[in-house]
């Protein structure tokens, strides 16, 4: 199955369950960390064809998306001596492969790079689009470029060994789809069965298909693209406020789109009846919904660090009803704080 | 004056002295170095009219163009919470220009700069193309990306106060471009007085339109661009040699040409009289034209760790007779050696 992703420059084809050899004129450098690695490496390298091969390890976990893992990664590859006509592979999840891009943008101004997303998470959202980049202390993906793949390789069987959590996490971002593109592919959602190959196929091709109707439109994130961060502006300030530990992004991303939810109930955007149902999907899928947030003006101050908040204006992404969105950028602090407080 | 740089997307404009009021909308960070702010940071902050202004300056100097200042610069726009509504202004040479622009290209994956350069080398060449980025111990610009300006103010009257080398290094990446593209420039500069106002300004014009020639034909590099590192290839294994100390830029890569000349002359590309004319119009801008090569093998190998080399083929961009180039990829190793011997 192969999807095709409409870029002005640079398109590329998402291939699901496709990927058999894989050919490169010059050196490749697969980037993975030691549990993908221990898991996938020598299916990947038995597949791959290429002048010379090289394998670069990072530590599993959202801690080690710094500069200072891309400078190691930099490191490695000037030493395998890679040059504009190598290729990096993305073997991993959301973090190896924005990591494995932006050092991809960056060396030598730009080397070609694919990606093997092995959780569902990075299958439904990270590899696609080109967002790449990491983390420092100001915030989430504060670092980084738009910079596309060459193709991306969604293979299935890589998520039988997903923990659950994982899994879960990766039907988080899965589900913002459906809420704020397509109410049918939301009631899927209702009454489908995640153990079923089929379904969970059908899944990801309607998330790739999405994503790239989006990506397309608006590669720069100069508007559509920005509802995409559906629950994301509260879950980026829940995921610093605990250092990145204790949750997964889909964890705080399915706890964020509760939070929007409440806002978009209070606006009167979405009934109580539709809250609950997409409440009651995401705790279907063993997803938090629940936050204690301790102070709700720090919670607010902390939105306007977000990549998204131009001019100090704070922009709310939220569901007009299920199947359909809204950007709002005129919410009152006050407004806002009240629906925190609800959280408390 | 106005020169157009056209290309696929990003256009933008080359302003030579026509700098005079500066409008920005949202913040605007100036990046400049302690010496270059000293002389004009009164003078461009008067002009600039913005939300909120701030400067960011670096030490001066090739050596401390790395990651790490990039990391400084990046620590303190996130302090002054720039956003995607901001823009960065380089102010200063071609160190400075790279790193804005770099800089730039990845906070929040990419916000507008416009460049203010204040050496002739950045003027004739540094700040237009696109080419941004950071050495490491590996090399030159080995770290970096393709981001255009917004726009490029050449003023002329910055360069009064340019200490004579730092003139005559700009002066040397001016006479390559006459060199590989334009035998009446070339000519030009033999007969020209550079303490003449209209003659600089015509310098500065010819070359802008050169450089936009060929990065609107090629923006990546991958083709007709690598003829602009003529003398370059030489060049950086100097430069790295010497630890990015005691030669300026261009004065390396006048030492460069003269030795791809020599190549040419070996090759049959170039004339024995021809050589002394390019030799003699370095001497005349004061540009050194001798290295001493310590070991021409050590010399040779670092060749295949510059950029260019793709799949270990180096490419040496000659001079065919003043005004023409040509790019030999299959220059024996033997032949190569001899020429660098010339210079021990």
């Amino acid at each position: 199955m192969q999807i095709d992703i409409n870029l002005d420059k640079n398109s590329y084809k998402v291939y699901i369950d496709e990927l058999s050899k894989l050919k490169f004129k010059g050196k490749v450098a697969i980037i993975t960390n030691s549990k993908v690695g221990g898991l996938y490496l020598n299916d990947i390298l038995s597949i791959v064809e290429a002048d010379e091969k090289y394998v670069i390890t990072i530590a599993d976990g959202e801690e080690y998306k710094n500069l200072a893992t891309i400078e190691d990664i930099l490191e490695q590859l000037f030493v395998s001596r890679l040059d504009r006509s190598s290729t990096i592979i993305a073997l991993g999840g959301g973090v190896i492969s924005d990591m494995s891009g932006f050092t991809a943008s960056i060396y030598e101004r730009g080397i070609d790079f694919i990606a093997i997303p092995t959780t569902l998470l990075a299958q439904v959202d990270a590899s696609v689009g080109g967002k790449t980049g990491v983390n420092n202390k100001f915030g989430k993906n504060l670092i980084g470029s738009f910079y596309q793949p060459k193709a991306v390789y969604c293979e299935s069987r890589f998520l039988k060994s997903l923990p659950k959590r994982e899994f879960a996490a990766g039907i988080a971002e899965a589900i913002k789809m459906a809420i704020m593109f397509d109410r049918e592919f939301f009631e899927f959602f209702e009454s489908c069965d995640i153990n079923n190959q089929d379904d969970l196929t059908k899944i990801i091709k309607r998330c790739v298909e999405l994503k790239a109707m989006v990506v397309s439109q608006d590669e720069r994130e100069k508007g559509l693209r920005a509802v995409l961060n559906y629950g994301h502006t509260f879950a980026h300030v829940i995921e610093n406020e605990l250092n990145y530990k204790g949750l997964l992004h889909g964890e705080a991303v399915a706890i964020g789109m509760n939070m929007a939810n409440r806002l978009a109930v209070n606006l009167g955007l979405l009934s109580v009846k539709e809250f609950d149902r997409i409440e009651n999907l995401l705790i279907k899928f063993d997803l938090p919904t629940k936050y204690k947030i301790k102070d709700e003006n720090a919670f607010y101050n902390a939105f306007s660090l977000d990549k998204k908040s131009e001019n100090s204006v704070i922009k709310f992404i939220l569901p007009n009803g299920i199947g359909k969105n809204l950007i709002k950028s005129d919410i009152s602090k006050e407004r806002v704080l009240e629906v925190l407080g609800l959280f408390k």
